[in-house]
C-alpha cells in the first residue's frame, strides 16, 4: 500500500496531500443548500486539485459532527475517489486506538466500509490496541508521534530516561510495531528540529506532515529536515489554505511547486 | 453533570454501568432480521437492566463499524434513553483527542447530536487538544489513564523521572486540566495496585473502571482499591457478560449486589 503512494508521487511529481476537512460552517452557501453539501464540496475540491495531488486526507471528525448525514457524505466522497481516481492514496485522519474488539470495529469502518488505504492512530494504549490495524498488510497505519499543536509538548515531550516520549514512540514503531512494513508516523511541520531527529531515528519510513499553511509550518524547513535518502518519504498535508482559499487549483499547484523546489537538491 | 451520576447512584443504590457494546456479529439472529438490529437489541438490554443501572456506555466503534446505519441506531438508542430514562448517566466510549477544530467536531457529534453526558478522551495530544471537551461545563471528560488491556504497559508504564507516565497524566488531570471540575479518569479493573495509587493521587475524583467480567478484573479488588472516602467515586462497567450472557437482568442485579457487598464497609 506504501507502493501505491510512491507510485502516485512519481506519476504526478508531488508530495502534496489535501486534507478534506470540509467543516460544514465554512463551506460556501451554494453547497449548503444542496442535498449533500459536504460531498458536493469535496467533489469540487477533488475535481480542482486531483492532477497535482498524491493523497487525500479527510478528518472524520468533521463528518461525524453532522451525524449519519456526514458519515454518508464521507462514504460518497470515498466512492467518488475510488471510481474516478483509484490511483490516489487515501488517509482517514481518525486518531483511533482502543482495546482489541473496539479497534476491530474501527478498522472495519475505516478500511472496509469506507475503503481507505491508511488511517491515523494514537499509540497511548499500546501495541495490542493497534493490532487490528497493524496486521492489515494491505493497509497503512500512521501513528501519532510529535503532533503539530501547541499542547503537543504537555505529554509528548516528557522525558523518559534520556529521550522524550515521542522519540520512544518513534523507535517502538520502527523497531517493534512495523513487522508488516506498513507503518508511518505523524510529525508536525511546526517542529522541524524534531522532524530531523525523527528522520534519524526511523530511517526511510514515510512521515505524514500536517501543519503547513494555516498552522504556520515552513515548507523549506520541513523539506530540509524530513526527506529520506531517496528524496521521498514525506506526505505533506495542507487543508484549510486549499479548501477555503480563493483558488484551490492555483494554491495546490503553488504548494506542489514550492515543495518540489526544495526536493531536487537531495536527489543530486 | 457529575451530580447527575451521583444522584442516580443514590436513587438505585448502584455503581454499575452497562457497556452497550452491541457488536453486530454477536447479537441474536432474531434482532439481525429486523430493520434496526443494534437499536432493537439495545432497547431490550435497557428494558432488562435500567432498574439497577446508574450509567450506560456504548463504545461508538461498534456502531461506526456499520457506517451510517450504525450511527443512526446509536442515535436512536440515545433518543430512547433520553425519552424513557433521562436520569441515567450516559458515556460515549470514543477515546477521542485531536487538534482544536477537529476535537470541536467530535464534541459536536457526541455531546450535541447524540446528547451524551460524558465522553472518554485520549491525553496523548495534550491539553489544548481536549479543550473543546474540557470547557463544556455541562458535560464530563473522562481521560484515559491506565487502561485495562495487556499492552497498556507499552507506553503508560514508561518511567518519567520517578513516576510512570500514567501517574503523570493522573496528576496533570487532577491539578491542571480539571479547572471546571468535570474530569474523570479511566483506570482498568485488571490493575488494582495502580487503581489504589491513582486514588491516592486524585483525591475524590470519579474513576471509570472497565475490565470486570470478561476481561477478568475482580470486583472485590476494585472496591478495596478504588472507592473514595464517601464510598462512591467509581463507575464500574460490564459489557459482554451482561449483553451476551444467559439473562441480562439477573447478571446486572448480581453485579450490583456483588459491588454493594464491598461498598458498605467503607461507609461505616
Amino acid at each position: 500500500m506504501l507502493a501505491k503512494y510512491n507510485q502516485r508521487v512519481d506519476a504526478v511529481n508531488s508530495l502534496l496531500c489535501v486534507g478534506l476537512d470540509s467543516v460544514f460552517a465554512r463551506i460556501p452557501d451554494s453547497y449548503k443548500q444542496g442535498m449533500f453539501p459536504q460531498f458536493a464540496f469535496n467533489r469540487w475540491i477533488i475535481d480542482q486539485t486531483h492532477r497535482v495531488v498524491s493523497a487525500y486526507k479527510p478528518n472524520i471528525a468533521f463528518y461525524e459532527a453532522r451525524g449519519e448525514d456526514g458519515m454518508r457524505e464521507l462514504k460518497m466522497t470515498m466512492d467518488y475517489l475510488h471510481e474516478r481516481h483509484p490511483e490516489i492514496f487515501t488517509i482517514c485522519d481518525a486518531k483511533r486506538g482502543d482495546i482489541d474488539s473496539s479497534s476491530m470495529g474501527y478498522a472495519e469502518a475505516i478500511f472496509d466500509w469506507l475503503g481507505f488505504d491508511a488511517v491515523t492512530l494514537n499509540p497511548y494504549m499500546g501495541q495490542d490496541a493497534l493490532k487490528p490495524f497493524l496486521e492489515r498488510r494491505d493497509k497503512c497505519s500512521i501513528i501519532l508521534c510529535r503532533t503539530s499543536n501547541k499542547g503537543a509538548q504537555d505529554i509528548q515531550d516528557l522525558h523518559v530516561g534520556k529521550q522524550r516520549l515521542w522519540e520512544v514512540i518513534a523507535e517502538k514503531v520502527a523497531n517493534e510495531w512495523n513487522t508488516n512494513e506498513n507503518c508511518m508516523l505523524v510529525m508536525g511541520a511546526t517542529y522541524p528540529a524534531e522532524l530531523k531527529r525523527a528522520r534519524a531515528l526511523v530511517g526511510d519510513m514515510t512521515l505524514l506532515i500536517p501543519g503547513i499553511g494555516t498552522q504556520g509550518g515552513s515548507i523549506q524547513a520541513v523539506m530540509e529536515a524530513g526527506l529520506n535518502q531517496h528524496g521521498q518519504g514525506l506526505i505533506i498535508n495542507a487543508s484549510r489554505s486549499i479548501l477555503f482559499g480563493a483558488d484551490p487549483t492555483k494554491e495546490a499547484k503553488r504548494l506542489r511547486e514550492e515543495i518540489n523546489q526544495h526536493r531536487a537538491p537531495n536527489l543530486l
